[in-house]
């Protein structure tokens, strides 16, 4: 049996892409019977050092979350600037777009996961921690999402 | 602040439509680093008493699941008789599908969120329990499966 390439099977984090963030909030916290939660911007370019596709990007995006037992529901309603979010809802709509595993050692994992064929799609920074897209739609059917907080 | 519509927030389940499930589930196993499942078929029709958009339908998938933290990913392999899974399937390709909560008073639930515009999509029964696909795609972006086990 080979080993668990990003140490963890915990899934933390369902994203799903929206063009309207207030209003599918909306819809989620009447569903649900929660408050509405207060969107916010992801962090700007000069903090979020933002990569889609290997070059620099001015993206960001509105992001709302929902607790949903273990894990957490995201909204997310991109800019215009180039992103996987962006490319992905003008692709395929509004829907699902990754699911999410907390790792440790980021540079690593993203190399082990390249090794195998998984392109790294985008990255960033934000406060507390780090991100990483990666391509594994191919094998996994599904994109995945790296996360890894400061300690 | 209203009511929680399912009497739950937790995430069961995330269901992911595959063409090959014998392919996929060996992509998850290696990655994961877990044994592979076999993958069993859902009940035929005498016991699945499946209907889709009102009307009995024979469809059946193959279905294997994975144990990822809290919830289970549910890979999916329909057959070709007419059902979401496979309609789904078609128009969209691989991947994300619904996901899932467990509930109770599945006729009450339905009929609820058919009040809200929620629409049956299709249903079926299980050993053990019952299913019911819901399509709150406008207002939530993703399908919703209804899962209701006897105790």
């Amino acid at each position: 049996m080979s080993q668990n390439v990003l140490g963890t099977n915990v899934i933390t984090q369902i994203g799903i892409l929206v063009n309207d963030i207030e209003k599918t909030s909306q819809a989620y916290a009447e569903f649900f019977g929660v408050e509405k939660p207060k969107w916010f911007w992801t962090d700007t370019v000069d903090v979020a050092q933002t990569e889609y596709m290997g070059k620099p990007s001015e993206a960001r995006s509105k992001l709302a979350f929902f607790d949903m037992g273990s894990l957490q529901l995201e909204l997310i309603e991109p800019d215009q600037h180039p992103s996987t979010w962006r490319d992905h809802l003008n692709a395929h709509g509004e829907g699902p777009h990754h699911i999410a595993f907390v790792i440790e050692g980021m540079k690593e994992k993203i190399a082990v996961m390249e090794a195998k064929g998984m392109k790294l799609i985008q990255k960033g920074e934000y406060t507390g921690g780090r991100y990483a897209y990666m391509d594994t739609f191919p094998q996994l059917k599904v994109m995945l999402e790296l996360l890894e907080n400061d300690k």
